[in-house]
């Protein structure tokens, strides 16, 4: 996996692909499914909507660190298998084979058969609404990937796949950030 | 437009699609594309990233209402143009020929040429972080448009236009909530 500079980070979440979110609890590694993300800024800061009915969310509180990878349609039914079942009595890297590489910054290990991931850590945590805010401290791509188009969730068991890309720079120019 | 079950209204943000917000604020309408927007559960509730920086954000403020609006790859143009001029010098609704339709609840205006239409009322506004929460109220779906692929924004002037349906309801079974 490649560096991918920090200013970018944000599109890989920008477009609402479904993500997996990995999680070290000082014993275990863990992943989950989720498809409630949300940019806050360009810096990058993130929001994800997650709570206690997520096993991973103990380990998001204790740790205050995790990963968010981003994966393609490839492996779209790991992902699904990842959201159906619980990090509470499966180990998911071994049973979804996933490999679990060591980042630079926090214990979550990211997933190497991700297109992309980002480390993070939580800033903080708006429980009324069941909120985590993650700051983006380093962020990866694979360049050699041939599959990259990613996969979007309806939400009721259907999942919506990358078409083609338009461009619109030209008529953005104004509204886009530095480095992106 | 026809009414949609507001069970199934968390479906239309899930995917990620870019989206218009419809404010009015006393004296009149407007229209800011955003993208960063999340769900927080199925009642349904929503987040979005807003601020100050956006003129609409005084009108969502002191109306506490606002509809979110889910436009096609047709009319990309159109909500190119909207996020990139602003309603303080701006009637967006004139300039981009788009119909505004009263709605049931809220007195910001649903969009006729969306493909679908959420009337929200704001239930917190989380300062700090710039994130508004929103209240679903009443959703619309329009059954007889032809071209119903939305789009999403990377962030960097470039669009993913929604390609094709994956369907993985039989393994999500255990996960979709009733109605969705």
């Amino acid at each position: 996996m490649r560096q991918l500079k920090l200013s970018r980070a944000f599109t890989l979440l920008e477009p609402g692909p479904v993500v997996l979110v990995t999680t070290h609890d000082g014993k275990k590694n863990n992943i989950m499914t989720i498809s409630w993300t949300m940019v806050l800024d360009f810096t990058p800061l993130f929001a994800i909507t997650t709570g206690e009915w997520n096993y991973s969310f103990a380990a998001l509180r204790t740790s205050k660190e995790c990963v968010i990878a981003i994966p393609t349609v490839d492996i779209l039914d790991q992902v699904v298998g990842i959201g159906t079942c619980s990090g509470a009595d499966t180990d998911k890297f071994a049973r979804f084979k996933l490999t679990p590489v060591r980042g630079k910054v926090v214990r979550a290990p990211l997933i190497k058969e991700c297109l992309a991931n980002i480390e993070c850590k939580v800033i903080d945590i708006l429980g009324k609404h069941n909120i985590v805010v993650l700051e983006g401290l380093a962020a990866y791509m694979e360049p050699a990937r041939r599959e990259r188009r990613t996969v979007h969730a309806v939400g009721d068991g259907t999942f919506i796949v990358d078409g083609r890309k338009l461009d619109r720079r030209a008529m953005m120019a104004s509204k886009i950030p530095e480095g992106a």
